[in-house]
């Protein structure tokens, strides 16, 4: 029988998901500070609705799981947190507004699994329904800043655009509707193939001084003052400035922040506003978002302004872990009370739960090892203190308590001994 | 476009998510006191996995979700979460022993929907792997139970049987191996079918005097030395007693306990002893479990004692609903910023930020809603504490607090308002 995970998924041992715990806290803490509330749906949708993010296409299939259930009913597993989000909202039309969502669970994409890539993985997403203010846009940006510093990161930094502006500055260079999406669809293209390469394609779809222009205009960072110059309408600049200013105006460090011409984050449904999150000098993604205003009436809801950003938790573990920005642990047992011989077992079992009354994650031997195996067990687990009860412990009423650590033992009166270990954790 | 969930499906909106992290934070923090590590695994498992448990067959497939990838691999979405702990181990020998986990997930189930059964599921696990050991057995019933406790039932109990002491049973009224898998499978039916229908199925298998000898066995409850009269051999009453015995030590109150020989738990794979919870004085299983020393090995694992629990989580959500053991919550914000006006945006950001770096989950308008909105939002959301910026608190320093409960408000100094709100929540 061949019983591994299927391609692309994997498990995790307690260890790695004390790790994946620590971050999945850290973030719920911090979206919780912010107000979001926690939202959770079905890992199964049926298929229309999945399919609704792409336009509807057949296309999406091959990216993920699609089935058929045995009602011949077309099903797939959600790819991302957005579309199950967008579903509830135009299934729930009296849901206040704004809805400040967040969401941390499983998405599931039928990529070929490579390094850091998996077909099961975790994301963090918040967004905030109902707002068409850039106000929304900021939080949700400075939510997800706030997570990183949260995780312990000190080089991040997020790049924002607003579609509008590209668009705008397409309009002043009086490209048509064809040409602003294939020059779109390319410039897209300029983190993987380059500015060169991003010349060479544009030769193929406009002429010689537009592509200076563009090359130009998608190679600003920062300068909004130069931006404004090469449009002709301001919806799109005054949004972006308003944006930059309420990141400002809620504490987020100028310094984070860098207004990158050339972000565009794919067709699909962006419809201004949008983020890419970084760390080391732009070297990682680590997530990213945008406006969405037209994906709920997308999906039979009525015509809802929405901003959100997702975090890629994968990722984020993966260079935590470099970063050694995890503290080793191998187990949340605090405590092990070990047993010198069978007899003692009601003062062991005793102990063990005045100390899980107070809180403290405590074990004691369950599968009639002896001292030295119980030992072993301890060590193995790396389980910072241990109480020894041997008849003498017994007859006095003191334990023995040991510091794993640095293997200096105590002797505690049985009463003493909750209040002992509190110090001592 | 049909924009509903998966049948058997749904979505939960923050209120019921507040409730349900309710349950799973207090199920989690229980299982971890007795020393059990998180362990995670995929939603998706190879096909043959998932059928090993059922011994192979086909069968299964109906009950279950079935696909097949585009790589024509055979898949389907896990039904349980001992089946993935025990391919864990399988797949992972080194594992120190005993291997004690608990997991709360999602499960699927290809089952006919009706009131209280869905088909996808959570449920909240805790397994002990490596050890043979009655106190192993005892243990994970030990955790149960304080799980139904914390979650503030009163009324609940478990019952308590060994396989192996039926077993003996039968072989001492002289049953063969058929008549005593045929025996079992109409035992198992008691609750349903009751004692004069059990009595009727036997008919068909075996003859008159072991029908009523089988009555008799199957209706004791409690009384250990009237079973033992009636076994030849020890083994199986010996486990069930020192089982009882580890559990009265590990200070489970006798009255919670019932030793019940008509408790066999299907005939699927549990090797010895058997559990079953249930509140309000038997009326609805909330979780059960028992030993299954055998999976292991059938998943390609060296053999291995393994023995768990299991607790049906949307069962229990539903009791605790009837039982109004739940606080009406419809938000984790614990803090409203409202603005009176745009100019003190500042002002009502940098106080926001204050009241979240000490812990306290804190909104502020964010859609450039007047004063009222701002309001008609804290009250629809519940929020139960304000804070009112407006021109006249930002000139004085000193900001209106007010306790949405019952309406009363307090002035307080800018430098305060953290320590204050400290004290109102």
């Amino acid at each position: 029988m061949e019983t591994g995970v299927p391609r692309g998924m994997r498990d995790f041992l307690p260890e790695e998901m004390i790790k994946r715990n620590y971050v999945f806290d850290t973030i719920k803490k911090v979206f919780e500070s912010y107000g979001f509330d926690p939202l959770e749906t079905p890992i199964v949708e049926k298929w229309e609705v999945l399919a609704a993010k792409g336009g509807g296409g057949e296309a999406i299939k091959d990216e993920i799981y699609y089935f058929k259930d045995k009602g011949e009913r077309e099903l797939g597993l959600r790819f991302d947190l957005t579309v199950p989000l967008c579903r509830v909202i135009a299934n729930n039309r009296s849901l206040a507004k704004p809805f400040k969502r967040y969401a941390i669970g499983r998405v599931y994409r039928y990529d070929e699994p490579q390094f850091g890539r998996y077909r099961e993985l975790w994301q963090a997403d918040v967004d905030i329904v109902g707002s068409n203010s850039p106000e929304a846009d900021a939080e949700v940006v400075a939510v997800a800043l706030e997570c990183l510093k949260k995780l312990g990161f000190e080089d991040f930094e997020v790049r924002i655009n607003n579609r509008k502006v590209i668009n705008d500055f397409f309009d002043a260079i009086k490209l048509d509707e064809d040409e602003k999406k294939n020059v779109m669809r390319i410039i897209d293209k300029l983190d993987k193939i380059g500015e060169e390469g991003v010349k060479k394609q544009l030769e193929n779809v406009i002429s010689k001084p537009e592509i200076e222009k563009i090359v130009q205009f998608i190679t600003i960072k920062e300068d909004i003052g130069k931006i404004e110059k090469l449009v002709e309408k301001k919806e799109g600049i005054n949004e972006l400035r308003q944006t930059i200013d309420s990141l400002i105006a809620m504490g987020v460090e100028k310094e984070r922040l860098t207004i990158d011409m050339s972000l565009v984050r794919g067709l699909e449904y962006y419809t201004g506003p949008v983020f890419e999150l970084s760390v080391e000098g732009g070297k990682w993604s680590v997530g990213g978002g945008g406006r969405y205003d037209r994906l709920i009436s997308v999906l039979n809801g009525e015509e809802t302004p929405a901003t959100g950003i997702s975090l890629g938790v994968e990722r984020l573990i993966i260079l935590m872990e470099e970063k050694k920005l995890f503290k080793k642990q191998k187990t949340y047992t605090q405590v092990f009370v070990a047993s010198v011989n069978v007899e003692n077992r009601d003062v062991v079992y005793g102990i063990s739960n005045e100390l899980r009354k107070e809180g403290i994650n405590t074990e004691n031997d369950i599968s009639g090892k002896n001292l030295k195996k119980q030992f072993d067990y301890i060590n193995n687990k790396e389980i910072p203190i241990c109480i020894i009860i041997g008849p003498e412990e017994v007859k006095q009423g003191i334990a023995t308590v040991r510091n794993m650590k640095d293997g200096k033992e105590i002797k505690v009166k049985f009463e003493n001994v909750v209040e002992k270990i509190k110090e001592m954790l």
